[in-house]
Parts: C-alpha cells; structure tokens; sequence
C-alpha cells in the first residue's frame, strides 16, 4: 500500500503567487519520511515563451522566472539531518519544449559577472516537439532545413532546500542547498541527497529539462513543464554539506561556485571525504582511488555560479551502502509502485 | 603493404639527452604523410619511481620530469595546416605503473599558483600491478588492506607539436599546442588534430597512463611506459586553432587555460564553429545545437592550465565527414595492419 | 539647524536579536533623506573575542558573526532610485580592536570553496592598542618583541541595503546591494551609491576597520566597534547597479564576485559606463580614457566573493557633477555639523 | 667614473631581426655587476602605429608584436642568483604615443581565452602628444571634443629576463620570469629584482609606457619608444622566485597568472615570506602585518595572463636593508650620475 500525496498545480495561480526562491517561503503542504510525492512543475518561463515569436526578454516578468514547486515540509527533519528525495518518475507534461538565448546570459557570451563593452548575441527562441513515447526530442534549426531527433531524457534543473544562516536564495542560483544545479544526473532512478538547514528542510522543485547538454551553453535546456513522482526520506544526524545523489550505477557529488576549478575541488573533496568514510580509507588512500576512477562532467556554466559533478561507479568499489542502503530501499518502494 | 617506420627507445639514452618540451628541439625523425610509427614512450618519472619509498620529489631531477618521445618531423607539414594523428595502438610495456602525490602538486593542494601558508599533503606512491591480457590495473592501499581491479584504459597524457610563435613550452604544461591535456580521450582508436606552427610540426608523445581519472585529482595519474603505434597525415591549408579529436563515437574539442570556466569557453566555441561549418548551421543553431548534445567531462586540473574536453556524439547529427573524412582513412589503415 | 537622529546600541540586546544579513529584516528605525544619524556598531564578532585566548571558532556562536546595524527604512526610497550614503565621521568606540586566523577562513589558505585536503592554518589573534588621538593603532607580534605603530585609518566593511529579487544575504557576503565589500574607501568624507532594490531601501552598516590592507588577506582586519555619524539623501529614478563610491579626489566604482578578474570587469565598465555619462562619450572614447588613468586596487580576496574597486581621480577629468552634486552638497552639510 | 656602456637602438634593423621573446636568444651584448646601460626600446608596435587611420591589426605583423631591448648577459649570474636592475631614468624619445582597441584583446571584450561568440569591439587608435618637458601626456577624444592633459608617468612594461626550465615564452606573456607584467611600479626610481635562470641571466626591456591606469584595460597603454637608462647588479645565491621591486617607498612584490585571486596569492605568500624574512618573524606573525599594511594594485588584466602586485610602505616597517641594501646601493650610484 503507497502513501501517497498528490500535490497537482493549480493553472489559474498568478505567476506573482508562485515561490521563486529557496528559502523564506512558507511550506504548501507536509511531507512524511516515506511517503510519495505525485505533483508537477512549471517550466523556467512559466509558460510564457511558446513560439519562435515569444521572446524572453519581451514576454517574462525578470521577477517571475525559474518557479518552483514547493516548498514542502518534511516532518521531522531538523538542521544537521541529510534529506533524501529518490525520483520515481519525470515525465514531460506537454508534447512541446523551448529553448532561447537571452541577452547577456549564457557561457558562451558576456555576461553580468563577465562584463565586457560588446553588444549581446541575437535573442533567438528554438521550439521542440517532444515525444513521450519515442522517448525523442526534436531539435529544428532556424536558419536552415535541419531537423535532429534526439534521445529525451527528463530531468530536474531545479532541486534544493531552505539555505543555511537565513538566507533566501533566487532560484536562478545554486549552491550548497541545491537549487538551480542543472545536472543532467538528476533525472528518475537518482536519489539526491540534500542537508537540512531549516526545520523540515523546505524542499521544492522546478526548472524541468526534457533534455540538456552538460554545462547548458546558451542557458537555456529544453525547458518544459513536468509530472513528477519522487519519495522522500530523512537522514538522521548526518549532514551533507554539499549537495550529492547516488542512482545504481553512481555515487555523485557536487560543488557549485566560481571558478569552475573551485566547484571541481569542492565536488572531489566531498568524494574523497565519501570514500573515505565508506570504505574506511586514510584521506591519502581514497584521494588517490578517486583520482583514478572519477567522472567529473560539469553540469551548468550559465547560472549564477557554476557546477561540476563527480561519478564514481560503484562497480569499481567494494559493496558498500550509502546512508545505510537508502538509495536502494527508496529505489525498491519506487519499483512497487 | 604497410609503410612502417620504427623508432624504439635508447634505453642507455642518459635523462639529460632527452626531450622535455614542445619547441625548440631538433627532429629525431622524418615521417610522411600516411607512415605507420611504432614507438616507445618512458613513464612520467622516466623510470626512477618504482617503488612506495621512491619519493618523486627525492628520486628525481625536476628538470627530467615528463620526457617526450620526438620531436618527429612531418613532410611537408606547413604552418596553417593540421596535423592528423591516429592512434592504433597504445599498450603499457611493463608489468606496473605507478600514482603519487608531490608536494603543492595537484588540484586538491594548494599550489605554485593557488599559494597559501599551508605545509603540504603527504607525499606518497602508489604502486600499481598491470595485466594487458585481463585489462586490469590494481590498485592497493598504502594504509589499509584494500586491493580494487580498476579496468585498463591505456592513453597519452601528452601529444603536441611545436607552438607558435617560437614559444617553447616545457611538457609539464597544455596549450593550443596539445601538450599535457591529459584527456583520457587521447586512447588508441582516436585521431587528434593539431594545427601546424613549424615547418615539420615536430610531433612528440609522452606521459602514458594506464588509466586516470576525469580530472587528474592527485596530479599523478596510473603512469607507464608504453610501446605505442600511430599513422600520421596532414590536412592541408585549414589550421585547428586548438587540439581536437575525433573517434567513431565522437567530434571533441578541447580548451586548456584558466580559470576552467574559460577552458570551456574554449571547448566549446571551437565545438560550436566546427559544427557550424560541418552542418552549415548559422553560428546561432550550431550555439543550439551544441548546448542540446554536448558532454563536457574534466580532463585537467593540476597542470600548469586545466583542459576541458567538449564532445558530440556523431549519432545525433547528420552523417558527416570531419576533414574530408580522415578519421575514417586511418582507421581502415589501422584496421588493416 | 541640524536633523539628527540618534540610534544608539542596545549593549544589553542578545546576539540572537541582532540583524546579520541584507534584506529579510524588519527596519529599526525610519530616515528622511537629509537627516543625520549618530549611530554605532558592535565589531564582526559582536565583542567576543578580546585576548589572544579567545579564538573564533571557540567563543563566537556562527550565527551571529558579523551583526549589522540595521535596517533603516529611508522615507520615499524605491526600487530604481539610488541611496546616497556620506559618511561624516568613523571613530573607533573602544581603545582596542583585534584580528585573527580562522580557520580555512582568508586568502592564503584553503577555505570551503578553494577547497583542498589540507589542515587549516594556526588559529590566532593579535589585539591592538587603538588610540584615536594620535590616529595610530598598535600591531604586537606574537612571537616576536615586535611592535609597530600603523596609521589608524577607520572604515565600514559593510555597508548595504536589502538585495534585488527578494533575497536575503548574509552579511559576510558581498554583492550589488553592497554587503561586506571590505574597502578602505568606506571612510569618513565618502558618499557611498546604493541602488534601491526594496521600497525603503532597508540600509545597514557594520564591519568597522580601525585600519585594513587591500585584499584583507588574512580575512579579518583591525576589528572594532565604531561610532559612526552619516547623512542619507535620495537620487530619483538614477539605479546603479553595482555600488559607487564618490569622495573629494575620486570617482569610485565597484565589482564583486568571482574570479576575481570578473569583479575587475563589473567595476571597469561600471567606470566606462558612468564617464560616457559624465563626459557625453562614446563607450569607446570612455574606455580609451579609463584605461589610462584608473586605478584598480583589490579590496577583499577573503568573503564569499571577492570585490575590486575602480578609482578615477576627479582631478583628471573636466569638472563634472556626479549625480547632480549629491556628494559636494551632503559634504557641505557634513561640515556644517 | 662611471662604468657606462651604450647599446642604442639601430633604427634600420628589421623587424625580422628583432627579439620578441625570453629566452631562445642570443645575447646581443655582455654588462658587468655595476655598469650603467643606455639604451633604447621601440614602443610595442615597433613603431607602426601612428595615426587614427594605423589599425594594428592592418599594419602589424602578429609576429613582430613588442619588440625587446636585449637581451644582455650580465657577466657572472648563474642560475640560482637574482639579478637586480635599478632604473635611472625611462623617457619618451619621441612627442608622441599611441594607444589603440585590438580585436578581441583587453580586459572588457571576450578574448581568445574568454571565449564568446560576439563580435570584436570597433578597432580604434588614439594618439597622444607627449611633453616631457611639461611632464603631461594628451587625451584627445576621438568622437568628441574633449582634450584632457594626463600626468606623464613613464615606465616599462616588459621586463624580465630567460625563464626556467628552457622555456621560451612570447614577450606578451608574463610570468616569473618577468616579461608582460605592466606595472607603472616600473618607473625610474625602482629596483626590480629577477630570479636568475640561465648564465648570464639574459635580461630585455622593452613596451615603454608614457603612462597607463591600473589593469591596462583596454589591453593598451600611452605606448612610445623609450631612452633608458639603468644599473644591474647580481645577488649571489639567493633567488627570487617571482618578480619584486623595490623603490625608496615600498617593497613590492608581484604574481602573474589567471585566475586573479591565485595572481594575488602570489603576490601576497611572497610578500609574507619577504617580511617574514626581513624582520625574522613567524609565518602568522608576517601573515598578520602584511594583511594590515599591503597596498593591491593590479597591474594588467589584459597579457596572456593576469598581474597583482603588493606594496607595503617601508616607512610601516623598521628599518631593513633587503637584499644588503643593494637598492640605496644602485639609487646612490643613480644620483651620482
């Protein structure tokens, strides 16, 4: 028997109610450790950017991008708990995608940080058509007779809890709570860990991909609205102080910041501190084993600060159990479902 | 009928009379145009590190530090042409390899750039058995009773070509030259692409790994000797501004600088031009294109600059021939010795 | 006739009541623009460190690091006006101030984000002797019979308003709403720009430095408690989007971020941007201009981000009148106290 | 009596046959420990550039880009010494100076390392008359009619002497060999003190500056050719591991690399270790004075990479002689001439 919470959106909400932000926001609904999540996100434009003709800077309200989806109250989880929210499902809820450039954002371009004199790129909006059942998005050019079938691959850009020290953060921008990571690891069958810095960890959503190149050049995935089914479970007394996620195949860590060699230096210390405590490793021994076996594919160099994550198949490893088998058990509930 | 040229290793060659750069040496060699080389190259620490009590910073003379097999000249190779290096074969050719860590080296460390007040970690070396036949590397912990079989993944840390501008670069550093990249990419199968800058390109390879991971944590990846076998070619009159790669699976760029974020700029506006000008996609939906398929895995953070590496899967875009198709020429040649 | 407000300190009100961030607070205390106020400020680690036996990290709550004196609500303040903040006069409260290592805290160590394996530095504080009438503080090595008399120079690390977007940030971070910015510039005699993100635009200050090299490498500089008297005003429908600073001499922008090169661009066109304005030039006459007689000193490489201030002397340029003469005019009223 | 030698320009060489790089030279001439040279540099578009109409992307050959003085062997320098270069007297020889944009070079573009997909800014040349006699340099509008006559402050921006480990590196590189620093600490008055590398040292100067701001934004300073005049001497036995200077103000010390903040690490972890060693304090002890007492001015962010340079005013410090007091030594010898 699932207990199972639905938690649909209501289409008629002004954007001005919706929650942008990690942090500061009072909770829409409780979540018991254990129970299944059925609920749905907007995309990062909420909607608004439909056509080739829609563009961003013309038809959004700059206050009112990237909504969320939450946040969610997770009874009892306390400051210095570890969050754990394993993903079910993550489905495309509309047969229709977009991607765009937007001035001045993106890697490949000027920006606010990296401010130069030069004129911004063209502002140019891509539609795709998604197809749930071929698992399949369709990339169309704009300027010539190019249309690319490529493989779907749902996901979350969004993930993330209330910061620590008070802080309320935009949901534009990741950090050590989540937030707008962009991984495209963060796809069903992972399950993310996530430290609680509030009372019930205040968890939201959003910002879903149906697909994404890693370090999401220009900006912008292929944005679109998603149903969502994910488990959630508390950690007790074990602090994750950077976002991590664990799939069968994987142990995963993240930084978040700039440079982007810092972000690498916070994802493979957190990796080594994980190794180390896993397999029972002197900090020497299970520096030099993740110095041979890392995946380190860099998830987003477009947002606020910028992301690396790093894999370590578990196949390379001794049997060990994360979280005590968590990953396993959340995967085990999802499967009966 | 194969055109072979060999070229082994002086094993009484003293450490002084070697190559440790890219730039300013003579040619040890002329190869032309479609040769098959079969050759050699001595481990990172030219053979003086075999064992956990042989400290690098002990055993070795700084100046003899990732000696380079080359410089071979390249008929008729000219400025603004690129150079075509296919690699057929890369075995190790001892039964071990070795890791290590040196004092203020590496990307978890604080460094020559990166300088703080810190004492530095350990330095320690980790041994590793090799078996060619099972595709077996072993790691062993120093400090703990643990031994993992890590899969084979032979490569070259280093492959390049004099730089421009009469620079002389020491082996230690990557550039637009190739150089230290330190990709795992660079594995037999795969043909790397270097624009010319000398008359010859005087090409060396050196630094084989065993394996390493995404990112060269530690700095010091499971280093070897190995006996490598190449064919070379050139493109005539079209220059490859920056190392790229190709294999069956994959167009890759590569960007080597810092801060990392700008090593990707690199990778990826390369990507973007090269995809721009194989699909004749206007610059904005290559910028599309790219940013929907791209991985972006790590290759570098511990060298003198870090290297990013930008791949496409050659399954998602349209049947196309990089380079009138030389990646598939060499391979069939390859295929055929 | 002077309108004054005074706002003392309430030396009785606990840590856990006092404000340690920019924006999320409720205002203490409502200005009119053109009022004085006489107020105060506790020092970063709200008086309790006081002898070299009272390391940071064992006496300080990390909570409540950094507590703000704030925020005031400054009548008629709206989104896209700019806050004019001079400053009349700093002076150190008490006749000691205290610096510290702290833990993986400051430039030339390691730290959360430059992350590596390394210990952390010694942990320690050196006390100084402050004496506000011959301007001189007293810097006692620790080890060592060394003691050197350095000029008092007293100013505000951080001075801000409540961030764009509704976010709240803590008050060890610096940003566009200004923050802990750690500029010598914030001296008594500057006028300080903030742009309003927030109606009333919720404006504190803390920090107080009786002195601070550039870059305060070490991440802590002669701390202390100050009293301080300022006059607020309010430029109309003017948003700098980064904070300025105008003095008698210069002209002072400022960028904060990382890498620090990024926080050199945003305070470069910052300047570019507001000499085209001044001067009526092109961008491109205004960056020729600023690039041969700006002066660029590093103001921290120690917070969450790392800020860089911009200086064009006045004396260069065409007498001009920055935000109509704001900062000639509350000069003048400042003198007349 | 003064040992003077005379190395002048030859105003018919070509250009082909100039130095444009340390290192990989022949020495065009031998100085000995305490002789006065006067010479001679050409600016750094080997005097190409002269009027608005000279784009230097039009007129100069890439390869002929700031042409060097040198380089000299200073008899008995070996590898391990530092040598010493006390500049007597830096002119403008001609009344006029250039400055100019360069696409897709300087601070506030993309560039070919921050990498975008905009275009270059508009190339543009501005010439300034230069009086020596009024010690004043002539900003003159392109697009306006705004003349601003700017303090004349002439200094070198290259400087340096053969790198380690064999290298040959362009002369727009900076490093710990000297080279591309552009610091306008440069200036007649100062010592600079260069790690020797190679017998001989094999020291160059060259792209004098009649003045420029801080950063060298837009990558290109008041350029124009120079009469200098200067004393080198050698420091046995003692090696400076990155560029420092000394004036009869400060000690300074500088770091080249990118990101800034490792630029600045250097900078600083040599300036503590300078202190450290002058006033035999402990590494905190030095840490701490030097955190309270640098100024940080960056010198470029526009070179291949990035220069910070650290001040501590000499009068904060007791007395100390660096170095023997070879400065007061060589500024006594100046005076005298």
């Amino acid at each position: 028997m699932v207990d199972l919470v639905e938690f649909p959106l209501d289409p008629d909400a002004p954007l001005s109610s919706l929650v942008y932000a990690f942090g500061g926001a009072e909770a829409v609904a409780e979540l018991k450790p254990g129970q299944v999540l059925s609920t749905a996100t907007r995309d990062c434009f909420a909607g608004r950017v439909r056509t080739a003709a829609d563009l961003p800077s013309q038809v959004c309200d700059l206050r009112y991008i990237n909504p969320q989806t939450g946040p969610f109250h997770i009874a009892g989880a306390e400051p210095g708990d570890t969050l754990a929210v394993h993903f079910v499902s993550i489905e495309p809820s509309e047969p229709w995608g977009v991607s765009a450039t937007f001035p001045f954002f993106g890697a490949l371009t000027s920006s606010r940080d990296t401010a130069t004199l030069q004129p911004p790129l063209d502002e140019r909006v891509w539609v795709y058509d998604l197809d749930n059942q071929a698992r399949l998005v369709h990339y169309q050019a704009l300027d010539a007779d190019l249309r690319l079938p490529l493989p779907m691959d749902p996901m979350h850009g969004t993930v993330g809890v209330a910061p620590a020290m008070g802080e309320v953060r935009n949901s534009l921008a990741p950090g050590a709570w989540g937030g707008n990571m962009d991984t495209p690891e963060m796809r069903a069958g992972a399950t993310c860990y996530l430290g609680v810095n509030e009372p019930g960890a205040l968890f939201s959503i959003g910002d879903g991909h149906a697909r994404q190149g890693e370090g999401e050049a220009c900006g912008v995935a292929v944005e679109c609205s998603m149903n969502t089914v994910l488990v959630v479970d508390v950690i007790r007394g074990d602090y994750a102080p950077w976002p991590r996620l664990e799939t069968n195949e994987y142990l995963i860590t993240t930084g978040s910041t700039k440079p982007l060699e810092d972000a690498f230096r916070i994802a493979l210390t957190e990796m080594v501190r994980w190794i180390e405590s896993l397999l029972e490793l002197t900090t020497m021994d299970a520096y030099q084993l993740v110095s041979q076996t890392a995946l380190t594919p860099i998830a987003n160099v477009c947002d606020t600060v910028y992301t690396v994550t790093c894999k370590v198949p578990k196949a390379l490893l001794p049997q060990t159990s994360a979280y005590g088998g968590i990953h396993q058990a959340l995967s085990s509930k999802a499967a009966a479902l």
